[in-house]
């Protein structure tokens, strides 16, 4: 701390002779732990200013964001990084101190508590700790569902000094919204929310509940382009995102108890939660080299979840026979197919085949498309091209969940799209991707070749790798955490325990001189 | 038709010499039914415009928007009108006639087809004639399903000559769009959009899964402001408007099969299809002077949905001892209540009573809200106040279902809030809605007494009147829609049939000019 107060005196001379900007500069580098999680600061004079950081801290110390032993900043610098005043800083510290989250060292300042007293759940108790009201549905709360909404969580990060403007995040189907051009999606929102202004803003017609013509039109555009998926508008419903797509269709599929579901194994977590949450009967099913493995589907499966053009996470794409076998298999069976193709805008392979749902698979495929990888996740939009046989009964669930998306969320990404901008944007990104995953091909072929094999994948924003032999990979995760560095193990994506062990390596939000660095640690660490 | 034709020729004529706006008030006069059903037109240059609008037309005819009889324009209008080509046109015709959805009379141009053809299933029939497909889940398409959520849909309109510019909507919880401030809420929205550019926009951490931080503090002081509810951000779960607060709720609460829900009869049809969907055995509730009837719950009921401050549709608010009698039962039996509060902001009356859920109920009362009514419901943003026991289990939900509602319109809407713009727009609807309330009231009293009797009410958007006698409300109201006024009867608000018969007048999409002339033609109407 010697160093960082002289630093911080240091800090103020600089502001009294050269300004504000290095003022900001330098205080980036005296960051606090406190100032390195993620806090809603209070808007200025709120009133709730105090309860809601005391609750925000709480919180970020029950789940470890701040870690046990880390030393709070003094009330003074709190105040001033809050926005609030000295008293009302003071007024939070006290609290926490009182319920036992944080601990005074005489004439040493305030510490994050080494133990949690009674008031205080620890992270690893707390599920279990409070029993849920018994009123309540339990399934939200289990284990195996919070671990599967804790996907993209930021699980068990435990360096105390993590600074957002440092940390490296390999983590897959991340975007880098540094890149996304907001000023121009700024402006065509703008100018659909003054179009709305012409129009009666009522709840919308059948129609309209099925997402906006306009919107279905340019999303029928853009997959025609992108994926060679050929559909009318009429045969597209947007939804809340692929999760709710995912919703949708499990709750007009599944009859609880009784449909069988077949998940890939490994495969994106999330999506389980709302089959499981409609009564589905999940089987994982296991991928080898050219996908999702058709022969292992269980005879009574109903329904299909699969990637097929960039399998989640190993990357793979599965191959044209597998493809036709599995349209058959499900022909035959009376199933469907939930191909959820997130990244497919993304292609760099030279194969020639694009999504599963070509026109002559449209009677069993449920397409389901996202904006979250190839615009922002922030918007929360995605789509379905359904069967025809489904559409209908697909709107009414739509509209008795929640009618249909934000009107002026989704005028704003039609227009984007119509405009030109998406194409642009995938575009540019591709190319970007593209850098980044020749950067890291290169990397794991030359200088990782001891550890690591890269799964072949011709799509999208991260490459898998198998690991050779048996290291302790958590372990080495564990130590990337520490060196603020995140990468996800194979072991997360499974639903039982993992039964191939790798890395996967997203590109997402890495730029290259991020990319070497981070590479750089990992080599250390699997030297190690 | 001659004397169209020449009003046609007229119109051309004043085009020449008085320029565009007075051709286009012209136009106006001339609309044609075709012209008057809502369609997406397609954007220019289109290429599936002819899809679009061949399905978009045939939908209109088979829901009766475009009545039995009623005649086409020439190709060469619907060309214009759609901005496509004449061909285009003609084609979208020519497979209208080859499906049997239009006739042509020789020399007489095209009129919609009064028995449709073995390929056009007729509405009646539509629903049954199209067995759906046994994959799919039933539930969705059920009559009553269908029926619920159709009740925002304009049924049975069967005008021909409906125009929009002069159609009288007394449909209650209708918002009047015009009246809203766009300006602002575009100069909001922009504004925090540019702020999204300075922040990462990746999935959000749990607590951005419970919507964000600032929006639930704004959300927490206006209703504190205009509801005397008492709680703090992290009480507060941002949904998709209220549907979607129904549904979390019935999915953290509902166990199938088993779960008794006490629904009010009359009520808002489609609460009842999330309940219903969660497998909820619904138990229909009378309302009377006071009120939900509590003595009428059954004893094993575990939800209670009701809207104390406003019933909806007959406006009664639940009396002090009912509200008590009420808690009292949900605390000894162990049963909770969902409290839709939808135009609470709109209080009128001298009652003292706020919000059901005061702090001495907190732990009971689920406390639904929306900003479709103070705001606009094309926002589709609502939000649960719950008790502290729920509210882990209802995140998961929320997040197993769509992860968090699209930050663009959080952000926006509560940049509009703490800026202290819904307090104004609210203080100014509420003016407006004083004013036209006070015309109806009077209205109903001076010139209705014969045949209504308005139904007390302290707050919101509209005001039931209870019919006396019994003359054919049905026969009323098809007469109304023939004169473009549009007025609910209290039939559709019942589970089974109507115990109890009158009117709704909602006050949100009409003006007092427009309010004289529905009355007047509803006096006309009652007197026939």
């Amino acid at each position: 701390m010697v160093a960082r107060l002289q630093q911080h005196q240091k800090a103020h001379i600089a502001k009294n002779y050269l300004g504000h900007a290095l003022r900001i500069a330098i205080i980036r580098r005296l960051m606090d732990p406190l100032f390195e999680i993620e806090l809603e600061l209070p808007a200025k004079g709120s009133r709730d200013a105090a309860r809601s950081l005391f609750e925000q801290l709480k919180a970020a110390i029950l789940d470890r964001r701040l870690t046990a032993g880390a030393k709070l900043p003094p009330t003074r610098k709190s105040a001033d990084f809050f926005g609030v005043s000295r008293n009302t800083a003071s007024e939070i510290y006290d609290r926490l101190l009182h319920e036992g989250y944080v601990v005074t060292r005489h004439g040493a300042g305030t510490y994050v508590a080494e133990t949690l007293s009674p008031h205080a759940p620890s992270p690893a108790t707390a599920r279990d700790a409070e029993p849920p009201d018994p009123r309540l549905n339990p399934f939200w709360l289990r284990a195996e569902v919070s671990d599967a909404l804790g996907f993209w969580r930021d699980h068990g990060a435990t360096a105390t000094l993590r600074t957002k403007t440092t940390a490296i995040d390999f983590r897959p189907a991340l975007v880098d919204s540094r890149l996304f051009p907001f000023d121009v999606f700024r402006r065509v929102s703008a100018k659909q929310l003054r179009g709305l202004e012409r129009k009666p803003a009522r709840f919308k017609s059948p129609q309209g509940n099925q997402g906006n013509y306009h919107l279905r039109a340019a999303i029928g555009k853009h997959i025609a382009l992108t994926r060679a998926v050929v559909c009318a508008p009429e045969d597209v419903l947007v939804t809340a995102g692929a999760q709710q797509a995912f919703d949708l269709i499990a709750r007009v599929l599944v009859t609880p108890g009784e449909t069988v579901v077949a998940i890939e194994d490994p495969g994106y977590p999330p999506m389980r939660v709302p089959f499981a949450a409609a009564g589905a009967k999940l089987v994982p099913v296991g991928i080898d080299e050219e996908g999702l493995i058709v022969d292992a589907l269980p005879a009574d499966v109903r329904v299909i979840c699969v990637c097929p053009s960039h399998q989640f996470p190993l990357g793979v794409t599965m191959s044209a026979r597998r493809r036709r076998a599995l349209v058959e298999f499900a022909r035959a069976r009376g199933a469907v197919i939930v191909e959820d193709d997130y990244d497919g805008e993304f292609r760099f392979g030279t194969s020639a085949l694009a999504a599963l749902r070509t026109a002559d698979a449209a009677d069993v495929v449920f397409y389901v498309g996202t904006f979250s990888k190839c615009m922002l996740p922030s918007l929360r939009l995605g789509f379905i091209v359904a069967p025809p046989w489904a559409l209908r009964t697909l709107i009414a669930a739509k509209n008795g969940l929640d009618w249909h998306c934000a009107v002026p969320v989704q005028l704003g990404v039609a227009a984007f799209i119509a405009e030109g901008h998406l194409t642009h944007h995938v575009r540019k990104m591709r190319a970007i991707y593209q850098r980044r995953r020749q950067l890291l091909l290169r990397a794991l072929h030359e200088d990782f070749a001891r550890w690591l094999e890269a799964i072949p994948s011709d799509y999208g924003m991260h490459i898998a790798a198998s690991v050779r032999g048996s290291p302790d990979l958590d372990a080495i995760a564990e130590r990337l955490r520490e060196r603020q560095v995140k990468l996800h193990t194979f072991g997360r994506y499974f639903c039982g325990p993992a039964t191939r062990h790798g890395l996967v390596f997203g590109c997402g939000a890495v730029d290259l001189p991020e990319m070497r660095r981070g590479l750089a640690v990992l080599r250390e660490a699997l030297s190690a």
